[in-house]
């Protein structure tokens, strides 16, 4: 029943007054009332609604982006979402959301149009009320019994219900609506209305004329006049069917649950924000396959890469590597083109960030070769040989970990890397770049899919388009196995909050400690709190907070400290016991868990080692933390002690990096406490598997009185052959 | 002003009509009417309301599961929450849950009470769009334009605001609590009604008289008549000072927000169910520490366990051993009572998991003995020593991985098992058991204290209270590391999808096929299916689905192997392929991914050993799967090609055990595809930092034109004691 009006609304207002009238939200009903079934499917034999209505002046959305420029939004509500779980009563909640959400989309300037249902539902209310109060249940109300409850609620007819609950289902919109300061109307109508063309163009021009006016009419069905209703379960199609139905007039549908708890009170404004809210329906083809079309050609083409042999993959990244000079004058042009849609736009250092040059793209070939290099032995390594019993051998040997989503921001010289990484070792790879650098991504992806191709093996890295949100990406998690993101450590706190189930590969945050003990050697220290603090300060492994032994305050050790610092200008922040041992202190820190990320360095004075370790503990990020002295007993409690993925003795926190710790290939720096941890190289990007063979055999001949026994003997391993 | 209505609204019914007034909801309001501040400022200095009321009668509840008993509930809502974020016009769908949410309670039985504001911003949007109205400005309503809302709004005068929104307001509840068959009533105060002694009076006999007649107050300060409001800005302190105040009456408050759309919708009704939301005020102190203490226990008792020598670490699990068996009795008593608590409330089987006896302690305490075995080569064990320049040497160790989170269902043979392998790997450990199992539990945890407590790390095992809800647990990210569910998948589902940022190691399926090639040896086929799907078909490791090769069909081995199931009573389901084969087939399947975990198997039919492995990675689990036949070369190609945890050649399915493949002590079968993956050994609860030792080293040097070059040389690795 309101599907027809919804849909009979929009054929004249293509024909008349689109381009405009663009989007049409849809909710899906668990419940459909009985009589819109019986509607639908006598329409299907009437003329008008089979035939494609006229494109020429509308065209639906072909991406959910687009919706957020819907200027005309039709809201049919599916009966489930306006009446409650025991079909008795309005969701009031719901109800006044959408109320609430249809009227922010009127007053942004948007003509909003609510088809609803629910006067039997709220006239079943009313009338049950009615019958029980004229059955005297008034002495009930008075016992303080809740009688009222309990009693047989009479069985009522529909249409009686339709007719009490009108005026009082409008009513309350009419409330709600005023509260927003937007008049609204009630249209009622029958399915015989759309019959006739006469009232058909009477409908159409008052709707017009209302929302001309900035009214928003409430369309629904004339309950109390139709016949009664026939039950039917296919509610699903039947949505399906009038969405359908209203892309042929050129309008996009979205069909989504409004009855679900957490999402009522926005999945309105959400779909229209462009959210992947429901299901979209657009009978404009996006370019390109879906991302999860993506997801599934990265899935096989990784499995075919993994069954590689691993000089097949190296080859693959030297072809790249060689594609990254030859078409050097191609990707330089792709990134001038994004260097000049973003001139002005993007400060400075983000368009340094954005740029690539020869020398870039040089230096880029050579960490691909070298990439290369340390992905010989990287898949199919065997790391544990077992003898289970007599011709039962067990081998675990190493594996790629799946599908890979990589997100990057501006950087474009990142997607060769990565997509390296992920070819050493074998995994599929979603790579998610910035809008920013969208022509460079495209070339670089084309070169890289160039160069997979040689093994015939194109597929296995997918350049995700631009349009989609990261936080849909996040929630794929039938798809990807591993998300790394590579930016901000705002970007990877963001992308670890949107995870669903998915785990995040990266460090948030590095707030890198070194304590000076007593036993310090006076030569030391100065170079290596330097090195620490000054040589990089925005890198996550630089030097945040000092921590400095008691005895070493007022002592040549620590004025040579502050002196350098000083000459360093490095701005210093006192936490607050050291503030107490100052007559004139410099700034007291906000908060001693601060990563600065400039030359900017907290000092705090501990009692000692184990003071320093409780320090670190509590304010520390566990990235890396340094211990400086002679004394090797004290640095070795230190090490023991501090929980954290990297722990240094007399060396500069700077030293926590892949390519320093000698892993070859770098693919980031972990503070998770699982998989992976600290400086992480392809290991990182494998698991493993365990491959049992045997001649015939099952558990049941090693039960206690069976003929075997197990050996478990440990056999050799091959020798691994470290980078 | 409305905590002034709430809390005098109190006192009387403590003093004449409790002990069941109980719990008291409060939402918090970002922003609360400034003229409320006030008087709860002033009232600080009146008498009555510093003075303890009467505790004879009532008793706040201690823990929040005990809110579901409230039978009295006062929901006082913050301005913020009845009005929108533009301060003008309320909040439409927030107000209409909420009198959902209370009319749900109410017709639950209980009183319910509503203290409300959001007169003045009511009236506020109703006055202006009079005001604008009266400015003429009809014409700009019909010229289509949204000038309405662009116009300079009037300062209009909250008194007056007030006094019109106020029967507005009202009309608007009445309607909405009418849907639900719930009269209203209207009482409307000022501080100064709470002066007169006699309207004091007269008002709670007002009150009494409406919750005895099932008809919901609705509180409201008379704002028409009240001083002008002074601006205020601490209103969390406000808050917490008025749910102290409620306590000393004897009544339990939880503040909690009330804005937040994710929640709004379910927060009253969440909060009577027990749910950790917003802040619980209760003057009965729980008895022993809170669960977040509970996790800093476990923090620091398991680093104290991880600097333990190992020897110290076994020598603790085989204390507990020694206990188990030496305080036999005691531990059968409290098991004893367990079993007779759940005796008619819990089936047979699961009676029986829940039951311990002496075998069971025996056998348990020597599995203990196999962990502390297991346990001497786990913690600080080298990985990878790499010399990156001379004197900096590089030493990557395993260490715990922090703080476990180990959730276990009835059976208690679980937690010594589940501790020992805590101790074992150096973690600190927070157990939650059944309710069915607490008595059993209890005695255990002492114990296993007990024997930690021989190396003075008594702590680092927490038994978390039985009331604690699992699913708050999972959002203790700050506080765990790593959740280790024990029990069926069901279990392990809910608590992948209730963990909140905290990996969960854990299989939740095991859909195991095993393929028979067209190359299969007849006499080993009907052993391997036998033992994988007959031996135990509730394991995770059982055989779900036969694949075989379509050149089998109706040879000898195929009957063989319909004969054994047969002889078994193994239920088969015919996948749509095998189907089309037969011409009485048996049950076509449902779903092709369905683990039984019973006598029942599906069998389909597949072209090669390509059309097997393609309907694995489509249908199965990731967790084992086997290929039967005599040919190297296709087994070598399914052993390659299937990306499972655990893939076998003429195995049993049932040999994916961490037992059986010789781990040691297993921690269970993780289907994750990171970390650890199919049976995992204790390894499974380490991770690993780094140490870096040297001298006085800064990258500096190491720079393009530094002093140093990088070494990197690989170091031998002290021999790996495996097992």
């Amino acid at each position: 029943m309101l599907s027809q009006v919804y849909r009979c609304g929009f054929q004249p207002f293509n024909q008349h007054l689109l381009p405009w009238v663009k989007c049409t939200t849809v909710f899906r009903s668990h419940c459909i009332q009985p009589s819109v079934i019986r509607h639908v499917r006598s329409w299907s034999n009437i003329p008008f609604i089979t035939v494609p209505l006229s494109r020429t002046h509308g065209k639906s959305f072909a991406h959910r982006s687009e919706l957020k420029h819907a200027k005309r939004i039709v809201v049919k509500l599916g009966s489930a979402v306006v009446t409650r779980g025991d079909e008795c009563g309005l969701a009031l909640g719901r109800l006044a959301s959408i109320v609430e959400q249809v009227s922010v989309l009127q007053n942004q300037g948007r003509e909003m149009m609510l088809v609803t249902s629910g006067a039997v539902a709220f006239g079943k209310q009313r009338l049950r009320h009615e019958i029980l109060l004229s059955q005297s249940v008034r002495q009930a109300l008075h016992s303080g019994q809740n009688q009222l409850k309990e009693m047989a609620i009479p069985v009522l007819e529909a249409r009686a219900c339709a007719a009490a609950g009108q005026s009082g289902l409008m009513a309350l919109y009419e409330a709600m609506f005023t509260q927003y300061s937007i008049c609204a109307a009630q249209i009622l109508v029958t399915n015989l209305d759309f019959h006739d063309e006469q009232k058909r163009r009477n409908l159409n021009g008052t709707l017009h004329e209302l929302l001309r006016m900035n009214i928003v009419p409430i369309v629904n069905t004339n309950d109390a006049v139709v016949p009664p209703a026939e039950p039917n379960s296919d509610l699903q199609g039947v949505n399906v069917k009038a969405a359908l139905w209203a892309l042929q007039g050129g309008t996009s549908v979205v069909i989504a649950n409004g009855t679900h708890p957490k999402v009522s009170g926005h999945v309105i404004t959400d779909i229209v924000e462009g959210k992947k809210v429901g299901t979209f329906f657009s009978e404009v083809k996006p370019a390109g396959p879906t991302v999860e079309q993506q997801g599934e050609m990265a899935r096989s083409g990784g499995r075919m890469l993994a069954t590689l042999e691993p000089e097949q993959r190296a080859e693959i990244i030297h072809h790249l590597a060689d594609l990254l000079t030859d078409q050097r004058d191609e990707i330089l042009l792709a990134n001038k083109k994004d260097l000049e849609e973003a001139e002005g736009r993007l400060a400075a250092p983000l368009l340094k960030r954005l740029s690539l040059s020869t020398s870039k793209l040089n230096s880029l070939a050579i960490g691909l070769r070298q990439i290369a290099a340390s992905s010989q032995d990287s898949v199919g390594r065997v790391l544990r040989r077992t003898r289970i019993a007599k011709n039962l051998e067990l081998e675990q040997v190493t594996v790629p970990i799946g599908v890979l989503l990589v997100i990057f921001e501006s950087r474009p010289d990142c997607l060769p890397q990565v997509a390296a990484l992920a070819i050493a070792s074998g995994n599929g790879l979603l790579l998610k770049g910035g809008k920013e650098a969208a022509h460079s991504n495209r070339i670089l992806h084309l070169l890289t899919q160039e160069a997979l191709s040689i093994h015939g093996v194109k597929e296995a890295v997918q350049l995700v388009n631009t349009r989609e949100e990261v936080e849909d990406l996040c929630r794929l998690d039938k798809m990807i196995d591993l998300i790394i993101p590579r930016g901000s450590s705002q970007l990877v706190r963001d992308i670890q909050k949107a995870a669903k189930g998915i785990p995040v590969m990266g460090h948030s945050e590095g707030i890198c400690h070194m304590y000076v003990d007593s036993e310090a050697s006076v030569d030391k220290v100065t170079r290596l709190v330097r090195d620490s603090k000054c040589e990089y300060p925005a890198a996550c492994n630089a030097l945040e907070t000092l921590l400095i032994h008691r005895d070493l305050l007022r002592t040549p050790l620590f004025d040579q400290i502050i002196d350098m610092l000083r000459v360093e200008q490095v701005k210093i922040h006192a936490g607050p016991k050291f503030a107490s041992y100052l007559t004139f202190s410099p700034s007291e820190v906000k908060s001693l868990r601060t990563e600065y990320g400039d030359l900017e360095l907290c000092i705090e004075v501990v009692d000692n080692v184990q003071d320093a370790i409780d320090h670190i503990h509590k304010y520390g990020s566990s990235h890396t933390d340094v211990i400086v002295t002679e004394d090797e007993n004290t640095a070795e409690f230190f090490l023991q002690h501090v929980d954290s993925a990297c722990v240094f003795w007399n060396a500069s926190t700077r030293f926590s990096d892949g390519y320093r710790f000698g892993l070859g290939a770098e693919v980031g720096i972990s503070t998770s406490r699982i998989h992976a941890r600290g400086p992480v190289g392809l290991e990182g990007l494998l698991t493993t598997k365990w491959l049992l063979r045997g001649k015939d055999h099952v558990v049941s001949d090693f039960s206690e009185h069976g003929s075997l026994k197990y050996l478990h003997e440990n056999l050799p391993i091959p020798q691994r052959n470290t980078n």
